[in-house]
């Protein structure tokens, strides 16, 4: 066709103008000698520093309409222009990239990938450990893309799971990055800390220096683990980051930050590609962000939640002696809670099993319960589902009428695997037969079990201010009702089917 | 691979639970026999009802196993899944879709190209004439499409271009649609109704029907013209339209609204496939988009704009006799407003051209103007600019320091075509030779003509109420600055370059 040969005529004037006024080096070689997939595994920060260099040199190029040439050239053989169709026809070396995700990510990474065009077959999940990231399961996804040649877009690692709370050893993942990296093997580094970003504040000292894990651990029984502390203390590391105020933030809906390490990077997705310009660059970062509809996905949205969390911030800054505070108390809560589960654990002995799945990383915890008369994990769940019946909210009743109100989640099989899913439910006297990945329906099998879920972000949940001692309560009331829930099921076991 | 041949396999099983329990048909066929072609141009509505038999017919499969891996099948093959590389892999013969849309299209779907992954090079951009799409270059680019084999995802009408305010002739696109049909070519047709789609209520009456034309226009003195009332009169034929509420729908930021035609359509983005359930499916629409987080980009946000649009169209239905009077009024204020410009432009006679660039469609409404001294378009941009500044925000100025706030756009080379742009520098006095498409930087020419920008959404702008009529004071206040800022320019020429 003959666009696509202006399309090449035009690349090679780009080729031809960088060889002749700026030969870009990569490990002291011309970018042009090297081959796709070392040039896909240039390290982000090389990546950034090329795109720069490059933007730099076309401002300095005295021919301007030669500088529109190559800025229309270096456009027309991007991805974001051709499609992936297209693009991928032109390198046909080049695989897809994958993107490496634990199976505990939330479901928008699938999402994305849908929406993006890569397709949810190459989003890698990567198993976990206790719904950690294993480290060596990432190991061998790794070692697996470099023998398929098929680059890596990003590793992703999840520091507070939405369901779990679990925290995904982000230390590790920047270990194995170190590692790989002189083999050939590079990737961007995100961390999803939609959950736990906020709680960073823990681990800063006013100054904003990392504070000795000693320090951190003063505060609480638990908190921090060595995981968890190191987890945090590499979040330097990231090449990006996702937090959500109206999370542990605790500002309303609205918000949202994508932190980069490197600003630039986000030249990368902005609508208009800032090569060529009538107008000057922008002079600094705030000039450059103040045209934030160039950079986001909404054109114009409300800065009214922007402003909550710039005015919260400023008010209570993200350190240890400010709003980490309020995340301390936070967790502090967990604690109690952790402990407290104990004593329902004792005092429901009689009737049922009470365990903790998962070993709480910081302020979610999950609870996992099953009668002692049962040994099937579609029975656990369809009493874990009645009991929840109490605990959700029923628009056609007062809220007032509820004690409390709580959420429930489900493990999955894929997500937990069978030897720990096995651990787990042996613990709670069910028959890990039951657990199978393909049950039959109405069955005494299930794919997935059910467990309450437990965000406890509330800082005055036990007693220091008013003298309600809010978990004490909860874990009362939930007694109460497993007691009440085990005699209507044994006082009328068909109106069970009914229920469940 | 093995995975591959899993998933052929698979996929075979697909075909024969097809062939065997529910032969699915197009024009007496078996769609197993037909074209790839073929298939891609189904019309939308075959596609979804196909899509719904296919699901009833796994709903009632007694063998459930059998439904899970027919369902694994579909699932495994889905673009979404697959990713658009490996997708045209495994269909050779088909290219990549298109999407033609008219070049006054905002630059949202830009960016929504590029993120799809689509790429920016499958946009389409059809000419339009005044800038309203062309009916005859839609028409040469589906010829070309069906020439080239490229099937159409969809074609974009835009009811009202926030830049200009003009309206794109829906009820051609719909008609050339139909013709295309008979010739094995179809595609969606997608509605951009983010500015105009509230005026549709000024189109209906009470009960929901269209109301003639000639009782439309009683209320104004030359809204709607015939292409206008057509093009709402056909909206019944999209098959899905954007709406934003924010915008003449006057409820805050935070509420979007994409409508189908068919709310099936919205199960081929759900994030989770609803074709294998152990639930139930939905007993009707209001259960089913109440877990909309599997329907949009975002899982959790704010519901309160939402529920601000609920209450607003629930106060005000969105006819003639109660949203549509608002409406109403504001295009009775555009229609003083184009009356009164000529009032201006003979005021300013004797030092400039004044002009409409375009005639207006409904309430937006945009000015342009030349000192009679200039011919350069480059010149008179800067002039444009220069009176400009005085209606824009001055972040270290109070707000109550201005007396008008305005905006303005740009009209680009490639927007408008040499021929129209011509004619409208002609009635400016500008030079039509100094419109390029590659200007030097700091020279005569100029590739855009920079144009006030006016939104008359203020139902309240003329002498009603308050006896101020804010037209007249704009109208009064802008041959002012018109006329000081042209004195400003003859006695300090070199001040010019200063501010532009």
């Amino acid at each position: 066709m003959p666009g696509q040969q202006l399309q090449t005529a035009a690349f090679e004037a780009f080729h031809g103008w960088l060889a002749q006024s700026y030969p870009l080096l990569h490990a002291g070689r011309s970018l042009a000698e090297i081959d796709e997939w070392t040039l896909l595994n240039l390290p982000v920060a090389e990546i950034v520093a090329l795109r720069a260099a490059i933007e730099t040199q076309l401002r300095a190029e005295p021919d301007r309409r030669r500088a529109a040439r190559v800025a229309q050239a270096i456009r027309a053989s991007r991805l974001e222009t051709l499609g992936a169709v297209e693009f991928f026809r032109r390198h046909p070396g080049c695989e897809p990239p994958v993107v490496l995700a634990p199976v505990t990510a939330h479901y928008s990474w699938d999402k994305a990938m849908r929406l993006l065009g890569l397709g949810t077959d190459q989003l890698v999940p990567v198993a976990c450990r206790g719904m950690r990231m294993d480290a060596a399961a990432l190991e061998a996804s790794l070692e697996q893309a470099a023998a398929q040649h098929r680059p890596i877009l990003c590793v992703v690692g999840v520091l507070g799971t939405t369901e779990f709370g679990t925290f995904d050893p982000i230390h590790r993942i920047a270990a194995a990055r170190e590692a790989w990296r002189r083999r050939g093997l590079d990737f961007a580094l995100h961390v999803d800390a939609a959950w736990g970003g906020y709680l960073a504040s823990i681990f800063r000292a006013p100054d904003g220096s990392l504070r000795p894990h000693q320090d951190v651990r003063r505060a609480f029984r638990y908190f921090p683990s060595r995981e968890v502390y190191d987890a945090f203390a590499a979040l330097d590391q990231a090449d990006s980051i996702t937090v959500d105020p109206h999370k542990l933030g605790y500002v309303p809906y609205g918000a949202g930050a994508l932190v980069c390490r490197d600003h630039r990077l986000f030249d990368f997705v902005a609508q208009e590609a800032p090569y060529v310009f009538d107008e000057a660059p922008p002079a600094n970062y705030r000039d450059k962000f103040h045209a934030l509809g160039r950079y986001i996905l909404e054109g114009s949205k409300s800065g009214a939640s922007a402003a909550a969390v710039y005015v919260t911030h400023r008010t209570l800054p993200l350190d240890c002696d400010h709003f980490g505070r309020l995340q301390q108390e936070t967790i502090r809560g967990a604690e109690y809670f952790f402990d407290r589960v104990q004593r329902l654990a004792e005092a429901l002995a009689d009737l049922a099993f009470v365990t903790l799945p998962f070993e709480p990383d910081s302020n979610l915890v999950c609870l996992a319960f099953n009668l002692r008369s049962n040994a099937s994990l579609a029975r656990m769940n369809a009493f874990t589902q009645r009991v929840l019946q109490h605990l959700k909210v029923d628009p056609t009743q007062p809220l007032q009428a509820k004690q409390f109100f709580g959420s429930s989640t489900r493990v999955s099989y894929e997500a937990i695997g069978l030897a720990e899913g096995r651990q787990l439910l042996l613990r709670l006297g069910v028959d890990p037969a039951t657990f199978r990945p393909d049950p039959e329906e109405g069955g005494r099998d299930a794919d997935s079990i059910l467990v309450l879920r437990h965000t406890l972000m509330n800082p005055w949940l036990l007693a220091r201010i008013n003298d309600i001692n809010y978990v004490d309560l909860y874990c009362a009331y939930l007694e109460r009702l497993v007691r009440s829930e085990a005699q209507a099921g044994a006082a009328a076991p068909a109106a069970r089917q009914l229920v469940a």
